[in-house]
């Protein structure tokens, strides 16, 4: 039976595939990327599943239920990563999904459905500033616009699926059609305080908030920062700075999460007055109302900052999810997992953070199991879970999917009973 | 007689000579800046200068007076940019130099003085952070601090040294005897609106105010946007974002000029709370007590921000230049060469911009003409002088060099009226 044990130390193994010898960076089809997926595949076919890698890089295993060619469970989550990372947002819950398929080997062939899992190859967007593109495609919600995205360096998403191999014209074929799925179940650290502030190890998840992204721009006049005096200054930085402060005092008292990551100043010498400043604004909330009166809010007190400064304000919606609701009854299978697990008051919470179960459940039912991490630190390489709440988390995953089986079963035999009424 | 038609050409000619196929950008020690150097040689050896590149790689010629070996009256600015830079800031007074020299050319072999003319190579600090290094180098204060500095791309000051074909243990031959030396003239454009509003073609140079230069770094923690209530952010971007807003509230009224000019987030992913962020301070004032009484209060707001927020605050001076009065008797000889030319009421000005003469007054004395320049923009392509300002410029130019001259007559005759006495 694969321990947390084993699951923490195939975490530290992937750290390991990285683009950065001080840190964890690992982005969509790069050459980690590849080799993570190599990794995930050994320890699939290890838990005897048969392995694919996905039209759109996805690594992916399957193993038949009690008939070949039942629709799946999907478990899953992604083996991206944020720059400077840490070792378990996304990669904990697929070496978890892998760890289940293992300790459920034997029991497998009475399931009624397949058993499949997904490593996502891109759920953080860290390399071309979109999230979610793999599991979209998995979902069947891909997006052509997306082919001319660059990354830092320039190369276009179309090149960079060349360059891992992969053929752009195939990548509908990595969607999966809704009548061959059962559902989505995806364990994730908590990367947030409330697990540990109720002392539980593990929760479910009633819904995940969708979150907004936005690139903007200061646009003022770039000049020498000597023979400037500042009634002829339109200095794009501080307009920008000034923009960030008045964000932070905005959300903080709303509920709402506004994040300001990215910022760079144009031409960024050091005595030269700016005259333009990108930012990124990441901007979630409780419900999908509430966020977009945020970015009401915001968009207008930027202008007027703008106005003042007389200096242009720009922006671009780069990413928008909507909130997506975890299902019922997929809910209720966590939530028995957990409680088969020894949990005697289970927490449900709503995930702040986006994750893969948002886009899939463009196809299938979805819903989530939190694992409780350090001090609700994430995308920090002091990102830290403790076995003994991998270890509760293994047993109530395992659980949990049983349970999806058992509420199948009693579809199953109602679907009947009703035809055969 | 060169014109100012050819004086624009010849700035409009070294445009070519730039790391950047959209905008002006020549950075010491680079391709580009070898390439600017043989082209201006080319000039200087057409004006009957003898050339060459010294120790530091500044670009060098002379010609001799009424005989060989008497001290130089140097003539020079510099041949380097800031990124996407305008064309006149630096090269102007270089190809104003070898314009004059090329004037005076019948006329030299007259003069009780050897005439220079020097491109420096390093102005701008845009390549290591540092600035007047090239011109340090000339005046014997170069610092072997220095060596270890690096480029955005890793490369040591020493390695780009080498890689230019220059030895690095040579570098203090680049150095200049103060025995050796008149005094230093530069013309440069006076990147502020001043001569503008009085409707002047050209101006003096009193004094050039000292900037002192800091790179910040407010440090916090990185978390995840998603997962991080308020109440558990350190955001650096925040913090740092207030600090700018409060340098320019503190500074606007001062008549100091505090200018952001670069900024950058870590790990600067759009989803991640910045963990750090690094930004650079330039500070400058009319005297060196209001500039440092200045940094001492932005120091102290800074410090209760970061105090505030629960994150640090650290700070390292990156270059700090006393203000340089120009000599007495080198701003009448520029302000007789004004009159020369037609000036009626010559305008005395302090430069709030660094220049080489700063550098070069650790060896002789200096002083600066200043010629107007289009709304007092500099560091940006639409930089822009006239070529009637020119004109005037030239001609003044080239009056305050002969004034040079009588001044020195007048002494060395006073002076052996006096060994005779």
């Amino acid at each position: 039976m694969t321990s947390a044990t084993v699951v923490l130390q195939r975490c530290a193994e992937l750290d390991r595939f990285s683009a950065s010898a001080t840190g964890l960076e690992r982005v969509y089809l790069s050459r980690e990327h590849a080799l993570a997926n190599e990794r995930v595949a050994d320890w699939m076919r290890a838990a005897g599943l048969r392995t694919w890698q996905d039209a759109a890089g996805n690594q992916c295993a399957r193993r038949e239920g009690r008939e070949p060619g039942l629709p799946a469970l999907l478990l899953g989550s992604h083996l991206d990563t944020v720059p400077d990372a840490g070792s378990y947002d996304g990669m904990l819950g697929v070496v978890m999904a892998v760890a289940v398929c293992e300790r459920l080997a034997e029991r497998t062939d009475e399931l009624p459905f397949a058993l499949e899992v997904i490593g996502f190859g891109d759920e953080e967007g860290t390399r071309f500033g979109t999230a979610l593109m793999a599991s979209r495609a998995v979902a069947g919600t891909w997006d052509d616009d997306w082919w001319d995205l660059r990354d830092r360096d320039g190369i276009t998403l179309h090149k960079a699926f060349l360059n891992f191999g992969l053929d752009p014209r195939q990548v509908r074929q990595a969607a999966r059609r809704p009548d061959e799925l059962v559902g989505y179940l995806e364990a994730h650290i908590e990367q947030g305080p409330y697990l540990e502030a109720e002392d539980q190890s593990v929760g479910y998840v009633s819904s995940i908030a969708g979150a907004r992204r936005f690139r903007m721009s200061v646009i003022g006049e770039a000049r020498h920062a000597g023979g400037t005096p500042y009634d002829r200054r339109r200095d794009a930085l501080t307009a920008a700075s000034e923009a960030i402060v008045a964000i932070e005092r905005l959300a903080r008292p709303s509920g709402c999460l506004a994040t300001v990551g990215r910022i760079e100043s144009t031409p960024g010498a050091v005595n030269v007055i700016p005259g333009r400043a990108d930012f990124s604004l990441d901007l979630r909330a409780a419900t999908d109302a509430a966020r977009d009166a945020m970015w009401d809010a915001i968009a207008k007190e930027i202008s007027d900052v703008c106005q003042r400064r007389q200096v242009r304000f720009e922006h671009h919606e780069t990413h928008r999810a909507p909130a997506v609701a975890c299902a019922d009854w997929l809910q209720q299978a966590v939530l028995d997992g957990i409680t088969a697990a020894g949990g005697t008051r289970p927490l449900g919470l709503w995930s702040p953070a986006g994750h893969d179960a948002m886009a899939v459940s463009a196809a299938t039912d979805v819903a989530m199991l939190f694992v409780r991490c350090f001090d609700g630190i994430s995308h920090h390489p002091a990102e830290h879970v403790r076995e003994v709440d991998v270890a509760v988390g293994l047993d109530a995953f395992e659980a949990a999917v049983l349970a999806v089986a058992e509420a199948v079963e009693k579809r199953t035999l109602l679907d009947s009973a009703r035809s055969g009424a």
